[in-house]
C-alpha cells in the first residue's frame, strides 16, 4: 500500500497545484530536485568534468536501477537525452530496404509515425497499420495474420498512447513477434513508471522511455533498453567516443554493450535525478503504483462520466492513468486555460498527435487529465467540481 | 578590455580551483548556475510543463542570443542536446550515395571520423583527408585541388581540434566551398565562445556547437546553425512533433525553419542556462574574449616551453586557448592526477581522439591545459610551478 500522506509530503508541489498533467511531466519527488540541484552546485564549485568524475560510481548505479525497473541487465541500458532520442536510436538502427514491411497500430504516436512516413518516402518502407479491436487495442489476430506473410522487418508499437487511456497488449504483441522471429520495438514513453514493465514478459527487443513522465524524473532524461542477444543485429545510427573506439585510420570497434547507442556528453544533473526517480519508484513498488494509478483513473472517469455535457473518450479493455474527455460547447483549450488559472494542471491532446485514431473516432482537441499515485480522492472531487463550474458557464 | 576581477568574482569556482579544463567544460558564471537552479525550483513548485510555459518568452530569446553570437538569424538556429547531437543531425541530413566524396582534415575529431568510416562501410562514402601544411592547418591548396574534381558531396571540418591548439582556416575553407558550390559543415564545438564566429565570414552552411565548453554553459546543451537558403537541400535524419506536423494519414509537413532539426523535449533548465551563458559572453564581447584567451595561451606555452623535460605539442599558425604538452619520463595521466590533487583541473588527450594527427606526429597521451579569459597570469605561474614540481620528482 502506498502511504499517500508520505508521498505527498515528499513532493513540495502538491501544496501548490492540483497536478493532473502526469502524462506531460509528473511532479518530481523532492529528492529528485535535491539531487539535481546538488550536482549543479558541485559543478559550480569544482567544474563540470570534475563533478562528473566524483559522481561516476553513482552514475553506474543509475544503470543498475533502470535495469531493476525493467527486469533487464545493466549492460542492456543506454542513457539517452529523452524518449525521442531513445526511440530514434532504436528505429534508425535498422537497415530498412525497399519493400520491407513495418507493422504498427492505429493509436501510434505522431513522432513515431512521422518517421515511418519519412522512410516510406525515402526508402520504400511499407507501413502497415494493424486495425484495432472494437474495444480499441491493437488486434492480435490481425497482427498474427500480418506476420504470417513474409517481409516484416519490425513491429513498432506505442504501449500507452498519448491520449485515450489505452494500454496496448504489449505482452501478446511480444509473443507474436517472438513466434515469428520479428524484432519488436516498444515505445514505453507513457507506460514506464505507471505500469510494471518486465522486458522478459513483454518480449520486446528494444524499449524506449522518458524520465519526465510517470517516472517523475527530470526533463531532458530518458533511456533505451536493447536486449543483449539482439545488440549485434542492429547498428547505432550514429557513433561517438562513447560508442566506439577509433583504432586505425580506416577502422573502429564498437563497445560491447548497449552504451554504443549513447552520446558521450549528457546532462549529469538530469541523469542523477533520473536515477533518484527510478529508485523512488522501486521503493514504492511498481505493482503498487500500477494498482493505485489504475484505481484513481477509474474513479476519475466515473466522476467525469456523471457530469452533464462531458464525454469521456477513453478506449481499451485495459486502461491506465490517462483520462481524456470533451465538453459540449467548449473547446478543450479554453477548459485547460481556465483550470490553469485555478492552479489545476492538465493538458490538451491535439488530434494530430494520434491522427489515425483521432480521425477514425472523429476526435477534436481533448482535455487530458492524467493521474498519478500521489493524487488524492479529494483532488479528483475538486477537479470534477472545477470542470462542472467551468463548462456550465 | 575584460575586467578580470569582475569576471572572477562572477564565478564562484575561481576561489576553489585553478581551472585549465576549459576545453572540457569551462566554469559556469554564477548567473548561469542561478538560472538553471531557479528553473528547476520552479518546476518543483508548479510542474515541468507549467514552468516551461512560464519561460516560453525567455526560451525564444535564447534563439536571438545565439543568432547574435553567430551573426545569424534566429530561424537559422536549432537547440540541441549537445554538440554531438547537433553535428549528427547535420551530417546525417545528407543523402550520401555510393561514391560520394567527403573532404575532411587530418586533425579531425574521432566522433566525426567514426561516422565517416561508418558511412564508408555502409554507404560507400569516399572519405578523403586533406593533408595539413607543415605548420599543421588544413592545406587550402590541397583542398582546392580536391574540390576541382567532381563528386564532392560535403566538406566537414573541425574548426578547433580537441588538442594541439590549432585553429583551422575556416574562412578560407568556406571560400573554397562557396566557389565550388559544395556544402560546408563546420564543427565549432571547441571554437564557439573563445573565437569570434561569424557565419557570413566563415561561409559555412551548417555549424555545430556545445554549451559546456568555451561558452561556459550547462552540460547537456548545444545548438546547430543551418543557413536559411540551405535548409531545403537537406532533410533532418529524424522527425518529431517539433519538426513536422502529421497532416494526413500518409503525409506530413516540415516546419519552415531550422527547428525542424530539434526534438520537442529538452532540458529547459539547461537551455535557459545556455541562453544566460551566451548573453554573458556577448556582454563581454567575443573579440575581447578571443584576444585575451589567445594572449593567455601564448603566455602559458612560453612558460611551459621554458621548463625542463616539457615538450609543448601545439601546432598551427593561428592558435587558440588549448595547450597540450608531454613530460619526459612521466605519463600524462599521472600528471593529471597529481595536478587534480592540488585542485588544478586539466585533462588528458588520448591519441585515439585525433588518430590521424596523433599517428602522424607519434603523439602519446598529452596533458591538456586550456585557458579561458577568467584565468589570471598568477594562475599560469602557479600552474607552471606545479608542473615543474610534479614532473621533477
Amino acid at each position: 500500500m502506498i502511504d499517500l500522506a508520505k508521498v505527498r509530503a515528499d513532493t513540495a508541489a502538491c501544496k501548490n497545484v492540483l497536478h493532473l498533467n502526469n502524462a506531460g511531466a509528473a511532479l518530481m519527488p523532492d529528492a529528485v530536485v535535491v539531487r539535481q540541484l546538488a550536482h549543479i552546485h558541485r559543478e559550480a564549485e569544482i567544474g563540470g568534468y570534475e563533478a562528473a568524475r566524483e559522481a561516476a560510481d553513482e552514475i553506474d548505479l543509475v544503470y543498475n536501477s533502470i535495469a531493476r525497473l525493467l527486469n533487464a541487465a545493466p549492460d542492456e541500458i543506454a542513457l539517452m537525452e529523452n524518449a525521442t532520442a531513445a526511440w530514434n536510436a532504436a528505429f534508425f538502427a535498422f537497415d530498412f530496404q525497399p519493400g520491407d514491411r513495418l507493422l504498427t497500430g492505429e493509436a501510434e504516436y505522431a513522432s513515431n509515425y512521422l518517421n515511418y512516413l519519412k522512410l516510406a518516402r525515402t526508402k520504400g518502407l511499407v507501413v502497415e497499420t494493424i486495425p484495432s479491436t472494437a474495444e480499441g487495442e491493437l488486434s492480435i489476430p490481425d497482427l498474427e495474420a500480418a506476420c504470417a506473410k513474409p517481409g516484416v522487418k519490425l513491429i513498432a508499437v506505442t504501449h500507452v498512447p498519448t491520449n485515450g487511456g489505452l494500454v496496448n497488449p504489449a505482452e501478446e504483441i511480444g509473443r507474436v513477434a517472438r513466434a515469428h522471429n520479428i524484432p519488436f520495438l516498444l515505445d514505453a514513453c507513457q507506460s514506464a513508471g505507471q505500469i510494471d514493465l518486465d522486458v522478459e514478459k513483454l518480449g520486446c527487443d528494444l524499449l524506449s522511455v522518458t524520465g519526465r513522465k510517470y517516472l517523475r524524473g527530470p526533463r531532458g532524461s530518458g533511456f533505451l533498453y536493447v536486449r543483449r542477444g539482439f545488440l549485434d543485429q542492429i547498428e547505432p545510427p550514429s557513433l561517438d567516443l562513447r560508442a566506439a573506439r577509433w583504432v586505425a585510420a580506416d577502422r573502429y570497434e564498437l563497445r560491447p554493450d548497449a552504451r554504443r547507442f549513447e552520446n558521450w556528453e549528457y546532462n549529469y544533473a538530469a541523469v542523477l535525478g533520473l536515477g533518484t526517480a527510478v529508485d523512488y519508484a522501486l521503493a514504492l513498488g511498481l505493482p503498487e503504483i500500477e494498482a493505485r494509478v489504475g484505481a484513481l483513473a477509474s474513479g476519475l472517469r466515473e466522476r467525469l462520466a456523471a457530469l452533464p455535457g462531458i464525454a469521456v473518450e477513453d478506449i481499451g479493455q485495459r486502461r491506465c492513468g490517462i483520462c481524456t474527455f470533451q465538453a459540449e460547447g467548449m473547446e478543450a483549450v479554453e477548459i485547460w486555460e481556465r483550470l490553469s488559472a485555478q492552479s489545476i494542471n492538465t493538458s490538451v491532446s491535439d488530434p494530430n498527435s494520434t491522427l489515425l485514431d483521432a480521425t477514425k473516432r472523429r476526435l477534436p482537441d481533448l482535455l487530458r487529465a492524467s493521474v498519478h499515485y500521489y493524487n488524492s480522492e479529494e483532488e479528483l472531487d475538486r477537479f470534477a467540481e472545477a470542470v462542472v463550474s467551468i463548462t456550465a458557464t
